[in-house]
Protein backbone atom coordinates (compact mmCIF):
# COMPACT_ATOMS: atom_id res chain seq x y z
CA UNK A 1 0.00 0.00 0.00
CA UNK A 2 2.82 2.38 0.75
CA UNK A 3 5.28 1.17 -2.36
CA UNK A 4 5.71 4.65 -4.13
CA UNK A 5 2.73 4.84 -6.48
CA UNK A 6 4.22 8.90 -7.81
CA UNK A 7 7.80 9.50 -8.45
CA UNK A 8 8.02 12.68 -6.83
CA UNK A 9 5.47 15.44 -7.86
CA UNK A 10 6.13 13.69 -11.63
CA UNK A 11 2.51 12.28 -11.72
CA UNK A 12 0.37 13.29 -13.92
CA UNK A 13 -2.63 14.88 -11.33
CA UNK A 14 0.09 17.25 -10.12
CA UNK A 15 1.50 18.36 -13.82
CA UNK A 16 -2.30 18.69 -14.72
CA UNK A 17 -2.28 20.97 -11.41
CA UNK A 18 0.41 23.16 -12.77
CA UNK A 19 -1.67 24.15 -15.55
CA UNK A 20 -5.42 24.38 -14.57
CA UNK A 21 -5.24 24.21 -10.51
CA UNK A 22 -4.16 28.16 -9.98
CA UNK A 23 -6.78 30.17 -9.33
CA UNK A 24 -9.67 31.39 -11.31
CA UNK A 25 -8.19 28.63 -14.18
CA UNK A 26 -10.94 25.84 -13.53
CA UNK A 27 -13.86 29.08 -13.77
CA UNK A 28 -12.41 30.58 -16.88
CA UNK A 29 -12.87 27.22 -18.17
CA UNK A 30 -16.02 26.46 -17.11
CA UNK A 31 -17.17 29.68 -18.30
CA UNK A 32 -15.51 29.10 -21.82
CA UNK A 33 -17.06 25.42 -22.22
CA UNK A 34 -20.46 25.82 -20.24
CA UNK A 35 -21.25 29.47 -21.05
CA UNK A 36 -19.82 29.80 -24.21
CA UNK A 37 -17.57 32.98 -23.21
CA UNK A 38 -14.99 33.72 -25.70
CA UNK A 39 -13.90 37.53 -24.79
CA UNK A 40 -11.24 38.97 -22.42
CA UNK A 41 -15.00 41.36 -21.14
CA UNK A 42 -17.31 38.46 -20.67
CA UNK A 43 -14.93 36.80 -18.53
CA UNK A 44 -13.98 39.66 -16.80
CA UNK A 45 -17.86 40.57 -16.35
CA UNK A 46 -18.46 36.67 -15.23
CA UNK A 47 -15.66 36.32 -12.78
CA UNK A 48 -14.91 39.79 -11.23
CA UNK A 49 -11.26 38.50 -11.00
CA UNK A 50 -8.47 41.18 -11.38
CA UNK A 51 -7.94 42.07 -14.70
CA UNK A 52 -4.04 41.57 -14.67
CA UNK A 53 -4.68 37.92 -13.37
CA UNK A 54 -7.14 36.95 -16.28
CA UNK A 55 -4.51 37.92 -18.65
CA UNK A 56 -1.84 36.27 -16.86
CA UNK A 57 -4.50 33.02 -16.99
CA UNK A 58 -5.60 33.22 -20.69
CA UNK A 59 -1.96 33.90 -21.85
CA UNK A 60 -1.01 30.79 -20.37
CA UNK A 61 -4.06 28.87 -21.66
CA UNK A 62 -2.84 30.01 -25.25
CA UNK A 63 1.00 28.99 -24.43
CA UNK A 64 -0.05 25.48 -23.10
CA UNK A 65 -2.08 24.75 -25.76
CA UNK A 66 -5.84 24.72 -24.12
CA UNK A 67 -6.83 27.84 -25.64
CA UNK A 68 -6.31 29.42 -29.26
CA UNK A 69 -6.70 33.07 -30.13
CA UNK A 70 -8.30 33.90 -32.92
CA UNK A 71 -7.50 36.92 -35.19
CA UNK A 72 -10.20 39.03 -34.15
CA UNK A 73 -9.12 38.75 -30.11
CA UNK A 74 -11.52 35.66 -29.29
CA UNK A 75 -10.13 32.99 -26.75
CA UNK A 76 -11.57 29.64 -28.04
CA UNK A 77 -11.03 26.09 -26.07
CA UNK A 78 -9.42 23.41 -28.41
CA UNK A 79 -9.67 19.62 -27.63
CA UNK A 80 -6.89 19.83 -24.98
CA UNK A 81 -8.83 22.63 -23.33
CA UNK A 82 -12.94 20.88 -24.13
CA UNK A 83 -11.10 17.30 -22.47
CA UNK A 84 -10.66 19.29 -18.78
CA UNK A 85 -14.68 19.00 -19.33
CA UNK A 86 -14.83 16.01 -16.48
CA UNK A 87 -12.50 17.98 -14.15
CA UNK A 88 -15.05 20.93 -14.14
CA UNK A 89 -18.07 18.42 -13.77
CA UNK A 90 -16.95 16.19 -11.10
CA UNK A 91 -15.86 19.54 -8.81
CA UNK A 92 -19.03 21.11 -9.40
CA UNK A 93 -21.08 17.69 -8.75
CA UNK A 94 -19.09 17.33 -5.85
CA UNK A 95 -19.74 20.71 -4.55
CA UNK A 96 -23.53 20.22 -5.03
CA UNK A 97 -23.67 16.84 -3.18
CA UNK A 98 -21.85 18.30 -0.16
CA UNK A 99 -21.77 22.27 -0.09
CA UNK A 100 -24.29 23.73 -1.46
CA UNK A 101 -27.26 22.33 -4.39
CA UNK A 102 -25.55 24.73 -7.39
CA UNK A 103 -28.56 26.07 -10.00
CA UNK A 104 -27.09 23.88 -12.65
CA UNK A 105 -28.10 19.96 -14.16
CA UNK A 106 -26.03 18.50 -16.81
CA UNK A 107 -27.71 17.50 -19.39
CA UNK A 108 -27.07 15.25 -23.06
CA UNK A 109 -27.34 18.84 -25.51
CA UNK A 110 -29.41 16.61 -27.71
CA UNK A 111 -32.02 15.27 -25.62
CA UNK A 112 -31.92 17.16 -22.61
CA UNK A 113 -31.77 13.71 -20.69
CA UNK A 114 -29.62 14.45 -17.52
CA UNK A 115 -25.86 13.07 -17.31
CA UNK A 116 -24.26 11.11 -14.64
CA UNK A 117 -19.95 10.82 -14.61
CA UNK A 118 -19.42 7.32 -13.64
CA UNK A 119 -16.49 4.81 -13.51
CA UNK A 120 -16.70 2.15 -15.91
CA UNK A 121 -14.96 -0.95 -16.28
CA UNK A 122 -15.96 -3.47 -18.84
CA UNK A 123 -19.62 -1.61 -19.73
CA UNK A 124 -20.64 -1.73 -16.23
CA UNK A 125 -20.72 0.98 -13.66
CA UNK A 126 -17.66 0.74 -10.40
CA UNK A 127 -18.15 1.96 -7.64
CA UNK A 128 -16.40 4.76 -6.50
CA UNK A 129 -14.64 2.22 -3.46
CA UNK A 130 -13.34 -0.29 -5.60
CA UNK A 131 -11.70 2.22 -8.02
CA UNK A 132 -8.00 2.03 -7.51
CA UNK A 133 -4.86 2.78 -8.84
CA UNK A 134 -2.14 0.65 -9.89
CA UNK A 135 1.76 1.31 -10.96
CA UNK A 136 1.52 0.85 -14.56
CA UNK A 137 4.50 -2.78 -15.30
CA UNK B 1 -25.88 31.23 -24.43
CA UNK B 2 -24.80 34.44 -22.51
CA UNK B 3 -27.74 33.86 -20.08
CA UNK B 4 -26.81 34.32 -16.32
CA UNK B 5 -26.23 30.32 -15.77
CA UNK B 6 -24.41 30.96 -12.35
CA UNK B 7 -25.23 33.29 -9.92
CA UNK B 8 -21.64 35.26 -9.14
CA UNK B 9 -19.25 32.16 -7.96
CA UNK B 10 -22.12 30.56 -5.76
CA UNK B 11 -21.69 27.26 -8.50
CA UNK B 12 -20.83 24.26 -6.88
CA UNK B 13 -17.69 24.32 -8.77
CA UNK B 14 -16.28 27.87 -7.29
CA UNK B 15 -17.67 26.36 -3.82
CA UNK B 16 -15.74 22.89 -4.11
CA UNK B 17 -12.47 24.81 -5.26
CA UNK B 18 -12.47 26.89 -2.23
CA UNK B 19 -12.12 23.63 0.31
CA UNK B 20 -10.13 21.54 -2.86
CA UNK B 21 -8.48 23.86 -4.97
CA UNK B 22 -5.82 25.30 -2.67
CA UNK B 23 -2.09 24.17 -3.78
CA UNK B 24 -1.35 21.32 -2.39
CA UNK B 25 -4.88 19.98 -1.33
CA UNK B 26 -5.64 17.77 -4.18
CA UNK B 27 -2.31 15.86 -3.93
CA UNK B 28 -3.16 15.22 -0.27
CA UNK B 29 -6.45 13.87 -1.46
CA UNK B 30 -4.72 11.70 -4.13
CA UNK B 31 -2.43 10.63 -1.50
CA UNK B 32 -5.04 9.55 1.03
CA UNK B 33 -7.05 7.70 -1.52
CA UNK B 34 -5.04 5.60 -3.47
CA UNK B 35 -1.91 5.57 -1.44
CA UNK B 36 -3.37 4.68 1.91
CA UNK B 37 -1.43 7.47 3.56
CA UNK B 38 -2.75 8.44 7.14
CA UNK B 39 -0.23 10.23 8.73
CA UNK B 40 1.00 13.52 9.12
CA UNK B 41 4.58 12.60 8.77
CA UNK B 42 3.48 10.57 5.36
CA UNK B 43 1.69 13.14 3.60
CA UNK B 44 5.07 15.31 4.61
CA UNK B 45 7.36 12.50 3.13
CA UNK B 46 5.06 11.81 0.22
CA UNK B 47 4.89 16.00 -0.98
CA UNK B 48 7.68 17.62 0.35
CA UNK B 49 5.30 20.22 1.70
CA UNK B 50 6.21 23.05 4.24
CA UNK B 51 4.81 21.38 7.51
CA UNK B 52 3.01 24.36 8.32
CA UNK B 53 1.16 24.95 5.15
CA UNK B 54 0.58 20.61 5.49
CA UNK B 55 -1.12 21.03 9.01
CA UNK B 56 -3.55 24.25 7.64
CA UNK B 57 -4.58 21.99 4.83
CA UNK B 58 -5.56 18.93 6.87
CA UNK B 59 -7.12 21.07 9.62
CA UNK B 60 -9.21 22.58 6.91
CA UNK B 61 -10.45 19.17 5.73
CA UNK B 62 -11.17 18.09 9.20
CA UNK B 63 -13.00 20.80 9.77
CA UNK B 64 -14.83 20.65 6.90
CA UNK B 65 -15.22 16.92 7.17
CA UNK B 66 -13.42 15.78 4.30
CA UNK B 67 -11.59 14.03 6.68
CA UNK B 68 -11.46 12.27 10.30
CA UNK B 69 -8.59 13.05 12.98
CA UNK B 70 -8.69 9.78 15.07
CA UNK B 71 -7.60 9.50 18.65
CA UNK B 72 -4.13 7.98 17.40
CA UNK B 73 -3.54 10.90 15.22
CA UNK B 74 -4.18 9.70 11.66
CA UNK B 75 -6.15 11.64 9.46
CA UNK B 76 -8.87 9.48 7.45
CA UNK B 77 -10.73 10.25 4.73
CA UNK B 78 -14.38 10.66 5.39
CA UNK B 79 -17.46 9.75 2.74
CA UNK B 80 -16.91 13.46 1.48
CA UNK B 81 -13.47 13.38 1.28
CA UNK B 82 -13.61 9.83 -0.81
CA UNK B 83 -16.04 11.63 -3.08
CA UNK B 84 -13.35 13.68 -4.39
CA UNK B 85 -12.27 11.10 -5.93
CA UNK B 86 -13.96 11.54 -9.89
CA UNK B 87 -12.09 15.38 -9.24
CA UNK B 88 -8.43 13.29 -8.57
CA UNK B 89 -9.32 10.91 -11.34
CA UNK B 90 -10.12 13.23 -13.64
CA UNK B 91 -7.46 15.52 -13.65
CA UNK B 92 -4.76 12.64 -13.71
CA UNK B 93 -6.23 11.06 -17.36
CA UNK B 94 -6.29 14.70 -18.64
CA UNK B 95 -2.69 14.87 -17.75
CA UNK B 96 -1.79 11.66 -18.99
CA UNK B 97 -3.52 12.22 -22.03
CA UNK B 98 -2.06 16.06 -22.59
CA UNK B 99 0.60 16.38 -20.45
CA UNK B 100 2.90 13.35 -19.79
CA UNK B 101 1.78 9.92 -19.11
CA UNK B 102 2.32 9.15 -15.67
CA UNK B 103 3.00 5.60 -14.38
CA UNK B 104 -0.39 4.80 -12.94
CA UNK B 105 -3.94 3.02 -14.30
CA UNK B 106 -6.92 3.45 -12.87
CA UNK B 107 -8.42 0.01 -12.13
CA UNK B 108 -11.01 -2.44 -10.73
CA UNK B 109 -9.63 -3.41 -6.82
CA UNK B 110 -10.94 -6.89 -7.85
CA UNK B 111 -10.90 -7.98 -11.31
CA UNK B 112 -7.53 -5.48 -12.23
CA UNK B 113 -9.51 -4.38 -15.25
CA UNK B 114 -9.09 -1.17 -16.30
CA UNK B 115 -11.38 1.97 -15.53
CA UNK B 116 -12.65 4.38 -17.48
CA UNK B 117 -14.33 8.09 -16.21
CA UNK B 118 -17.46 8.52 -18.76
CA UNK B 119 -20.14 10.67 -18.84
CA UNK B 120 -23.53 8.42 -19.04
CA UNK B 121 -27.31 8.84 -19.79
CA UNK B 122 -29.63 6.32 -19.79
CA UNK B 123 -27.25 3.55 -19.91
CA UNK B 124 -24.83 4.94 -22.82
CA UNK B 125 -22.18 7.02 -23.00
CA UNK B 126 -22.04 10.22 -24.14
CA UNK B 127 -19.27 12.28 -25.71
CA UNK B 128 -17.92 15.20 -24.19
CA UNK B 129 -19.09 17.78 -27.45
CA UNK B 130 -23.10 16.60 -25.99
CA UNK B 131 -22.44 17.46 -22.37
CA UNK B 132 -24.38 20.58 -21.73
CA UNK B 133 -24.82 22.58 -18.51
CA UNK B 134 -28.44 23.45 -18.01
CA UNK B 135 -29.69 25.54 -15.38
CA UNK B 136 -32.19 23.90 -13.37
CA UNK B 137 -36.06 24.78 -13.43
Amino acid sequence: MLGRLYDGQDCSAAKALELIGERWSLLILRDAMFRGLVRFSQFQNSLGVAPNILAKRLDRFVASGIMERTANGEYLLTVMGLETKAVVVALTLWGDRWLHQGPIDFVDRESGDPLDLIFSGGGSRVPLSEVAAKRRA
